[in-house]
Parts: structure tokens; sequence; C-alpha cells
């Protein structure tokens, strides 16, 4: 046996949401091989390492089912402003400078502090996505990666048809990588034509990849596109035959009954960014509604310039502090299903639920562990009230991907954290002073 | 000299939110001496302590205008509930069975989450407050305490003529101390009779203290005092005579435009609580039309069971964004409002401000120093940016009330962090079995 967890309570995140006090899990070779209570099936191996997790919970890594990690360089460069001028003045020319090195670099800041409070695993849509893809596998995380295709050129690949080469190219490079799913990822309805919408539909399901795309963010998308195209952007895709259970569907905030019962129709699966949506002012997407309705909800944190953080603890607690007040019912999003959108339902989402996103034997050993001996954690009467509604990324005191241990108590393994911070800083004085990076 | 803080970027909240690059804060006697450029006024004498902020950012000492401390005993054990369930069958039968002893600890554990968050002050209503004083004393925070008063018997005084005299022994017992003030604190109106309201609005302008009632929380207490009164809660306290400058008006979330006018009339301060309003499914308060208005809005956590915790960098973030959505507006509540809200704002509310809430020679040290230097602080381009929509209440290094360091990278000078712990999770077993603590 290569790793024993011990001494804490177990949320298996299970069909059942299984909760295990006192228990242990065993991994070897990068799988759970066991989740169960500690003075069960005492093994006869002798684990090369014994972690204690001290009474903490031992969970899932978090999944971030939406964001844009480079954006990190971007962090507090414009905020409380309208969209346009925050996207046309500030995000746009910042973005028109990026380079290829500059993902990189923000990329692994990124990593750095999505394993520092718990996440082990992300979904990513941006340029130069084959940088996002190295630093992932260079911090030692689970990825889905993916570069964001568009009618403009793009500063990465130059023409469109070049986009759609380099993600060819980037998913036979990484085909055989263990942690890195290279998907397809037009940006929008109302930035992509029909004709690239249908390609990258064909390329993700020939691939068998995750179809990625954000919808219905604003009123005013949904505005453009019905005067576009004469029907909402929910309807133009289905009509397009784009429609799938592969679909990731970023925000989805505008949607209509009768869209909703399309996603459920086509099993598309949502990945809800509630911080965001409420920064950028574009609405409260209906997530009570999509869960009654069984349609599968993920959590994400969108990127950096519109949240300010890749905390997927406080993003859980805003999902569920947020829904209560905008339908003005305290039972909507209760905590135990904040904590499957960032978990199981991530791992849905993303077309990995058969290896992770709940702690089982024959899953991937992505765990990590949260500590709770602080005084913000004390007491504890519910652990999923706990981690939702008390718990701060700064918790989480492990965070393992693939058995190996990336991040133990706020140290990382992979990453020479100082360097990186250093790198970035370098780049934001450029950044500021409207040079690029 | 005793005490200088250097090498961090101040902000002073002073009426010109003055911000210092590269400053220091000179302390004597527990009052501010001087805020300015490190390398300016060279000081002949030299400090007793000097303490490197490490490029961190300096600033006022948080302020928690609205929380009811001891409630941490109770944090997590009723969520997702629908109000009056969550009231009658969980917190009303826990508070039943109050004592003393279980305020006190209570009390001790939010005062250490509090100073590890960056909280310095803090204005609180509960049961048996006496204890509440002398928690916060022994932690040496600065407190706004009151018993809180209404009609039916209390399991702290017995009947409300004690409740009076409770409130004037409190006041004689603590009126030389420097850290704590002894409020008036009336529950709310549809829990006080105009006799005990309108009594207590008089000890409170004799006193020169603040009167501090929870008024407009929900939806259902503004009907009940329309069938009660004919009239709003805040009409109904208007009509009184109750209302003036003095009055912390907690939550304020259910107000017309008229009320508003009202609130400014008479100089009403409004103690914001976001998270709990969000949580409880209460409703959104008008924070931007109070702010625009020129009406004092401070921010508050409310109490752990309707939160769960004492975070105001979390309580800052979730402001700015909710107001954001609610308004569908991106520049309503922008981070340095949210900064003033939780700092001077606190102060005026309060009636501190001549001494606390902005860093200004002549005011008392009450100073956090916030660490920039972690994967989610970097990079900065605006430091309230990354207070209200980046930073944790982790990324506190240093808490200093009075001019007294009361915890220092993450530990606590005046409490013993453990046994705080330990004696709250061993009333939590009994609380969880209904046994009271
Ligand atoms: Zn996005
Ligand atoms: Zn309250």
């Amino acid at each position: 046996m290569d790793l024993l967890i011990k001494n804490g309570m177990i949320l298996t995140m299970n069909a059942g949401l299984e909760v295990i006090e006192k228990g242990a899990v065993r991994v070897r070779d990068g799988i759970i091989i066991s989740v169960g209570k500690d003075d069960m099936e005492p093994s006869q191996e002798v684990p090369t390492r014994e972690i204690d997790a001290h009474g903490g919970i031992i969970m899932p890594g978090l999944i971030n089912s939406h964001t844009h990690a480079a954006m990190t360089l971007f962090r507090g460069l414009a905020d409380d402003l309208p969209l346009m001028e925050w996207l046309n003045d500030h995000i746009f020319p910042a973005e028109a400078k990026i380079t290829a090195d500059m993902v990189y670099r923000g990329t692994l800041l990124a990593c750095a502090e999505m394993l520092l409070s718990g996440t082990t695993c992300f979904c990513d849509m941006y340029l130069f996505e084959e940088e996002v893809a190295k630093a992932a596998s260079k911090a030692g995380m689970r990825a889905v990666v993916g570069e964001v295709l568009y009618d403009f050129p793009s500063p990465c690949y130059g023409p469109l048809d070049k986009g759609f080469e380099y993600v060819k190219t980037m998913m036979e490079k990484w085909k055989a990588h263990p942690l890195i799913t290279v998907a397809v990822e037009p940006h929008a309805t109302y930035t992509c034509a029909p004709e690239l919408l249908t390609r990258a539909a064909d390329m993700a399901r020939t691939r068998q990849v995750p179809l990625v795309i954000h919808v219905a963010e604003t009123r005013n998308e949904v505005k453009l596109i019905k005067e576009k195209y004469g029907k909402t952007p929910v309807n133009f895709l289905a009509d397009l035959g784009i429609l799938g259970p592969n679909v990731v569907a970023c925000h989805s905030v505008h949607l209509t009954p009768e869209e909703r019962a399309v996603y459920r129709k086509f099993d598309v699966k949502v990945a809800h960014c509630p911080e965001s949506n409420m920064k950028l002012a574009s609405g409260v997407a209906p997530v009570p509604e999509f869960l009654s309705e069984g349609i599968c909800v993920a959590l994400g944190t969108d990127g950096c310039a519109s949240n300010n953080d890749l905390d997927l603890f406080q993003e859980m607690d805003s999902a569920a502090k947020l829904h209560k007040v905008f339908s003005m019912n305290p039972e909507a999003v209760d905590a135990a299903s904040a904590v499957k959108m960032a978990t199981i339902n991530g791992a849905r989402a993303l077309g990995l639920d058969e290896s992770v996103g709940s702690l089982e034997p024959g899953k991937k050993a992505d765990i990590i562990v949260v500590d709770t001996r602080s005084p913000h954690m004390v007491p504890m009467y519910n652990p999923y009230s706990q981690l939702v509604y008390a718990a701060k990324g700064s918790d989480v005191m492990l965070s393992i991907v693939d058995g190996k241990v990336l991040m133990e108590n706020q140290a990382l393994t992979t990453l020479d954290v100082d360097q990186v911070m250093d790198d970035v800083l370098a780049m934001a004085k450029k950044i500021a002073a409207g040079d690029g990076g």
C-alpha cells in the first residue's frame, strides 16, 4: 500500500452521501482501494506513508468547473465598473498583449492558489491553452483544458482554421497523459458563427470530450442573439444540434422554464459561477430550479478578473446564500447540495465521474483534508454546514491528486511558490503600465 | 515611543481615504502619534518594539457592528431550515438552557475568531452580557455590549425591571474601562412594548450611549407591526420619539424610500448584515440607496447561527457582490465603500469615531496588518479591491487593540486558544444532546 489517511471524518460524496466518522482511506498506485472505519479491515500491508488527519474532514478534492486560470494576472486590475467599460477599456486591451509565457506563469499561480484552497481539478478556457496544460501538469493538478475558439483572429493561433489545428495537436500530445483532458471550447453564441459551433460540436462528439461554452450569461447576450437569430442562445444551440450530455454550459443565468426543459432533455451540464455573476451584475441563475428538475449543476469561480479569487469554499458559501435570498427560501441550495456541486457534480459535468468526484474504491485518489481545529470551525454539529458556511480555503491541510501529495500544511510540493509569485508580480508591473506582461 | 509598524501600504481610512505607500505608523501609550512615509520624520526615539509589515497592508482594525458573539456555541446547529422551524425547534430551545458560563466561553471563542480575522471591535447583543464584557476585556478587544431587553422573562435577569437594573449595574461597573462601552439594547419592535422602548431610549440618551435594536429584518416583522400598530417598524419608532443619531438599527432590510428619509432626518445608523440576511432569506437591504442618500451604513456578521462565521473580510465581499447583482449595477457598493463600512462607518455607528475607525494621529491604536504575500493576494493593482474581493480573514498577520498586540502571525497573545476551543466543544456535546451547555 502506498498511502493511508486515517483519523478523520470521511465525506464520501457517494450516491448515498455516506459519512464515516473516524474513517480511513487507503490508496495504492494512485487509486483508492478502501474507504471505511479506522478500525476495520486492518491491512496486512504497511503503507509507505501514513497521514494523520487529526480529526479533520477527509473528502474528495474540489472541482472548479469553469475558470480562466491565467486571469490571475488581472486580479483586481479593474473592478466596480460597467461591464462594457470593464471589458473594452481594461480586460480586452490587457488580453491583446498576452503571451504564452504570461499564460504559463499566470496558470502556475492559479494552480498554487487552487491547491492551497483544496481544488484538485479545474476546467479551463483561455488563450495559449497548451501552456495551461503544461502548468497544470507541472503542478500535478487534474485539468480539462480547451483553447478558446471564436470568429476573430486569436493572439494565440491566428485565424480560426489554425485554432482547430491547435486543438487537434493538443489532443494528440496529451492523449496519454493521466491528468489532462483536452476539450473543445467555443467562446459563446455571440462570438462564434454557427459554422464554428457545429464544427466544434462535431469534434467534441467524435473525440468524446466536453464541449465547453458560455451560455446566457447576461441579459444583453440573450437580447443580441434574439436579434441576430430570432431565438434565445439555448434554443439557437439546440436547433444547431449541438446540445448533449457532453456540453458544459457555463453561467446559464437567463433561462426560461422551457429552456431548462431543453437542458434536461439533452442532459446539458451547468457550470454555475455565482460570485462572478454577482460581481459583474449578470444576474442569478435558476439553480434551485435546475436542481429540483434534475439538471446537473457544477460550481466554478470564473476568472480572477471577475471574482477575484479561485476559492471554491467561498463559492459554495456564496451559492448557498445567494439562492436563499434570491428565492426568499431559506431551504434553497442546502449545504450538502453545495458540496455536491463542488465535487461529484463537477466530475459529472466534466465527464470524469467514473474516476473522481467521490471517495470510493476504484476511483483516482484526488483527496483533500480540511482542518477542523481552529476557532471558526468550532463547534461542528454538521460537516456539510461547516464546510459551506464556516470553512475557508486556508483550512485545507492536505491536497492529493492521483495519489500524490501536492500540498501539505499550506506548503506546496510541486511549485516554488515564491518564484511563481515573483514572476507574476514582475508581469503585473508591465500590465499596470499598459505594456503587456 | 512604544511601537513602530513600518514597511507597509497604509490605508488610513481618513476623510480623504488617503493611501500611503511604504508607510509607517508610530504608537505611544496606545495612541497613534504619527502616520506617514517610512522615511519621513525619522524619530529620535527608539521604539520599544518595531514591527515589519513586510509590504503588507496596514489599516484600521475592522469593526463588527452587529453580532451575538456567544452564538458561536450554536454555529451550524441547524441550517437550511424555514425561519420559524429554525427558531422554535432549534435556537430558542438551545437558548432557553444557556448559562452565564456558556456565554463567557462562547464569547471567548468569538473573540479568538475575530482577532484572528482582523476584527478589533464588536457591538454585541445577547443574554448574560456581563460575561461578554468580561470575555472581551480578557481578550483585550474593544466592545460595545448590551443586555438584550424584551417583554418576556429573561434567563439572565428575570423580569424586565431587573433587566434595566442589570444594565445600570453594568454601566457603573465598566464606566472607567478603556475598552468597554455598555449600550442599551431592546431586542426589536415585535418583542418590546412601547413602554420598554421609550424607557430604553431615555436611558441611552441620558447616558449618551448607543441604542441598539433589530429593525425591519423580515417581511413578516413589518407585517406584524403594521397589524399591531397600524404603521411600519421605522415609523412606529419615529413616532415614539426614539430615533436619533445614537440609534444603531440592525438589518434595516425592508424600508421604503420614505422610511429611508426618516433615517436620514434622525441620522440613524444602519448595521448591515448581508450574509445573515441571505442565509435566513430575510431580504436585501437598500444599501446602495442608503449610501447615496448619506445614511451611515456599518457592517456586521450577526451571530454564528445565521452566518456561520465572524469574518468581516468575507462579509465585505458578500456586501459588495450582493448589491451589485441585486441592483443589476456592477458599480453598486464599490470596494472602498465596503472597507469604509467595516472601519470608519462602524466607528461612527457605535459613537466611537473620535477614537477609532481610521489611522490618524490622536486616535487609539486599533490596527491590523494584512499579509499580501500569498498566491491569492498576487498581484495587487488596488488595495481596496484586494481586501474586499481576494483577502481572507486568515491573511491578517497582526491585530492590535489600544496599542497592544493581541494576535501576531495567527497566534493569540491573550487567549489560550486550545482551552477556549475545548471548553466550547464540551458544551457543544451537551447542546447537541439537547441538554444545554
Ligand atoms: Zn468565463
Ligand atoms: Zn441580530
